[in-house]
């Protein structure tokens, strides 16, 4: 996936390296970059859906994901904004539990930097997933006889109003290997944009 | 997968046959039996991982899962007992989001249906998975001399108190289909063990 692969080798974090490994080794499996998202909906209401993933924001460990701003799920992690990312790896048998804050980037971010990463998101998308945004709000009731309108988009224009970035910044990472019987658990000691602090401990599968 | 098949046809909730097609369709990859649940755990953090589909309970829909009674997700579904399974079958781009209320089946229940219930998904386990009971406890730290002890369980035996059945018994059912991009909302109506009525909606993917 784009963004994965130099950036990991330069950071510390040790869970990275077994991640770019997994992504590596799986590579051959369209699905492989594709993970479950948990959040927390209303009512406490457990919520889980597949997402895909978008690499690495660049000097950091925040795994990017797109998503739609009309969706249910971004009014919900704005309310209560944890995850855990359930990541398996078919053909390894390797699983990453990746828990963690999201941070919710839409068009109404008052945050330049964040705009400038949402746009630079958002370019690194295909024209064709990009057109997805000028659809229908997901969700929505259909009649049977909609038909798909076929949408344009200008390669060149920049994110969509209904476009969204989300980030989750790793706090604590559960590292199973069903091959080796090994896991490994990773959680971060030390906040730090650049470089963050982890301790790893070996635990029973 | 055992318990699927003959089961599904006899039942009235449509989305089961759709469920029934999926794992017919994927049954030649392992992994299209596993699904990742997502359940909520102290101080409302979202927990998920990957789970295996042990069939449904007899003349319902309810969602069997083995699991470890040691291990931190049965305290934590005691508690609030909400989950929702995210079931994604990564060869024909189908995905469930399957929610609703987890029962936890372990020796203590006073319940003797329960029990029998619970021996007899045991008895439907491999040896080998079985055996996995009586090694140690979960996500407990490790010495990196530590050795896998051979465990041998005698075939005739019943449950262990490791092990705990989990169901799920489903209220809302979300599936999509990647390459149709159709999406179908169901949503049960009415409570009943035996022919739960269900209304189905189309809704934009």
């Amino acid at each position: 996936m784009a963004g994965g692969g130099a950036a990991a080798s330069a950071l510390s974090s040790p869970w990275r390296a077994l991640l770019q490994r997994a992504l590596d080794a799986n590579a051959h499996l369209k699905h492989s970059t594709f993970f479950q998202l948990a959040t927390v909906g209303g009512g406490g209401r457990p919520a889980n859906r597949t997402v895909v993933f978008r690499g690495f924001q660049e000097h950091c460990d925040k795994i990017q994901i797109n998503t739609d701003a009309r969706s249910n799920k971004i009014g919900e992690i704005k309310e209560w904004p944890l995850g855990e990312i359930c990541w398996y790896f078919t053909d390894s048998w390797e699983q990453f539990r990746i828990s963690g804050i999201i941070d919710v980037i839409d068009g109404s971010s008052p945050d330049p930097a964040k705009l400038q990463q949402r746009e630079k998101a958002w370019f690194a998308s295909s024209v064709k997933s990009r057109s997805q945004y000028l659809g229908q709000s997901p969700g929505v009731p259909v009649a049977n006889d909609d038909h798909i309108k076929d949408v344009h988009i200008d390669p060149s224009a920049g994110p969509v109003d209904a476009y969204c970035l989300l980030t989750l910044d790793p706090e604590k990472v559960d590292y199973v290997n069903l091959k080796s019987n090994q896991r490994l658990m990773f959680t971060r000691t030390q906040e730090g944009d650049e470089s963050s602090d982890w301790m790893a401990e070996k635990v029973s599968p």
